[in-house]
């Protein structure tokens, strides 16, 4: 079994820089094209055999260290009681938005095995199919991101009915936040117990905050969550799970995010990754952090970058080779094929 | 004369701390949307005395220490020689968007005092109309962030275009850039001739950029520019004019953003104010770095914000407040006349 990824996230010495790239299972990939051509996004996150046959395929394609299950950040909010549809051009549509204290209430903490049951049937689909090849990760939205969605109705620009909620009735906003956060405590716990052997708590939006209001408006649901699942994996007397904790925009947020709790941080690209390291403490594991877009670079400029970001990850615990956001669909497969290449051949010890 | 403005750009000591705001002249005024009733946008950007009257509005209004020409970045791309055009919903288009070669071809060097002599005309005005009550701050886009809106054809989510030029065809890119650099140096030139005080580049989108993508595409024509300005102003031995350097998102570039050799390096919310400082050298003049949501706050939160902001401010040789990026419509005039009042009182030496 290639178990360097847990190896790393654990801190762990490893033979080579593990790597995985997030939305590896994804539009720029003709083979998942092909098998999105014959359902929509969500039939697509709703069906364990589709799902898990997505999953796979850049662990044979791009040779990646590490599968991550294939599903959406919205599907817990679609759970929750929201009706989510995706439109071609708009994106994700949730309606009617939550601003008001009604609609709060009517949203429910599903059973994961109830209302997402479909990702945990993936998930052990996944397991048995991957057969130990390389480990298998989870993920979540975290919970500041995932209200974003809710209270704005699909994605935004400028967060402001979001913000306007936080600043004007901060009540209301930890009503909301109490609710997904027990939702998304249950369904990390549900997919770990189904097999996953690691998660990841994606904040995507989290980097549009200050500091003060990152630490009291998404960071302290984060720290609550992974508070939460260490608590059960004691109480179960279970291998403890790695956690990753991946921001969008981590520059002006590293103080706050170190206290986390989590095993590995995601940092993006927007800052060097020995300064990440520095702010974070040489005790951080850290994931990260090539511009998505470099990979529209000539291959030998591709190199050059990869060259420098793993000697920066040198003063780490440990790395794990990522882009610091999604691939994007018109990326060439090619360049995401000698990516993977160049980060095991340039990191081997 | 009110000249706080200026000294604190110099670095020099001052009685209170000079506050200004960015978009002060703008949609959340309604004696602004009185005027601009009248007439379309672009219109309004072209008509002198109505740009001088939006442009004074916040002086009596709100009571800041400086004034900002009231225009549109895009003013100088459309000298350029691409047709403008502003949509309600779409915001700013430009086509054909930049490309190839054959378009960046086609782009002249426009001189100001005749393809934008509005622009001029309106200072000139200003200065009188002001007589020295306030300063007065001439601006321009810097040339990455203006380059983004020739390429994309508008504004854009992703910069998928112009990071692609400047992977894929830098030559190409470096053209235009040369173009763009050589428009804007002429054009603040020209500010400066008609009375600009002060000028502030902004580099609204810099901040997509990974450090040394940022020195290298967009820092580098700042600094010419920067340069240029100089250089003509020994030569004309005219007094040196403060320049502010704006960029977005500023917590991962800012070892970059001091090379600037801007005067007043500008900061947005996402980091704190001392940590900005510390990183920019303690020589730093520092302008920021309120969240502009946070006026949606009560008064007396938002007075502890401004505190804050005001203590955190200490260590730098010279402070500017302003929020970290432009103001929203949707905001109450009355916090905003607020949080002027307030930062004068807090601020009293």
């Amino acid at each position: 079994m290639n178990d360097t990824f847990l190896k790393a996230c654990r801190g762990e010495k490893t033979d080579f820089t593990p790597i995985w790239i997030m939305r590896q299972a994804g539009r720029y990939l003709p083979e998942y094209q092909k098998v999105r051509g014959k359902v929509d996004f969500l039939t697509l996150c709703k069906t364990p055999e589709l799902a898990a046959e997505v999953t796979i395929q850049p662990i044979d394609i791009l040779k990646v260290d590490a599968a991550i299950l294939f599903s959406d950040i919205l599907i817990p909010v679609e759970a929750m009681g929201m009706p989510l549809e995706f439109h071609e051009k708009k994106g994700p549509v949730l309606a009617p938005a939550i601003r008001d204290e009604n609609t709060v209430k009517k949203l429910s903490v599903p059973d994961p095995e109830d209302k997402m049951r479909f990702v945990m049937d993936t998930i052990r689909i996944l397991r048995k199919e991957l057969a130990d090849r390389v480990p298998l990760i989870g993920f979540s939205g975290a919970p500041f991101t995932t209200a974003t969605y809710m209270i704005e109705g699909g994605t935004s620009k400028t967060f402001l009915n979001t913000k306007r909620m936080i600043f004007q009735s901060p009540e209301l906003y930890s009503a909301l936040m109490d609710k997904i956060t027990s939702t998304i405590t249950e369904y990390l716990k549900a997919q770990i117990n189904a097999g996953a052997q690691a998660v990841q708590l994606f904040d995507t939006w989290g980097g549009i905050f200050s500091p003060q209001d990152f630490k009291a408006y998404a960071l302290s649901y984060v720290k609550k969550i992974i508070h939460d699942i260490r608590k059960w994996q004691k109480a179960e007397k279970s291998e403890p799970v790695p956690i990753i904790y991946f921001v969008g925009e981590t520059a002006g947020l590293l103080e706050e995010i170190k206290e986390s709790g989590a095993d590995v941080h995601g940092v993006d690209w927007r800052i060097n990754l020995d300064d990440a390291i520095r702010r974070l403490g040489n005790n951080a594991v850290v994931q990260g952090n090539l511009d998505p877009i470099a990979l529209f670079l000539p291959q030998n400029k591709i190199e050059e970058r990869v060259k420098d970001i793993l000697s920066r990850a040198a003063s780490a615990k440990g790395h794990i080779f990522n882009l610091g956001h999604g691939v994007v669909p018109e990326t060439q497969p090619d360049n995401v094929i000698a990516l993977v290449e160049m980060v095991h051949r340039h990191s081997k010890r």
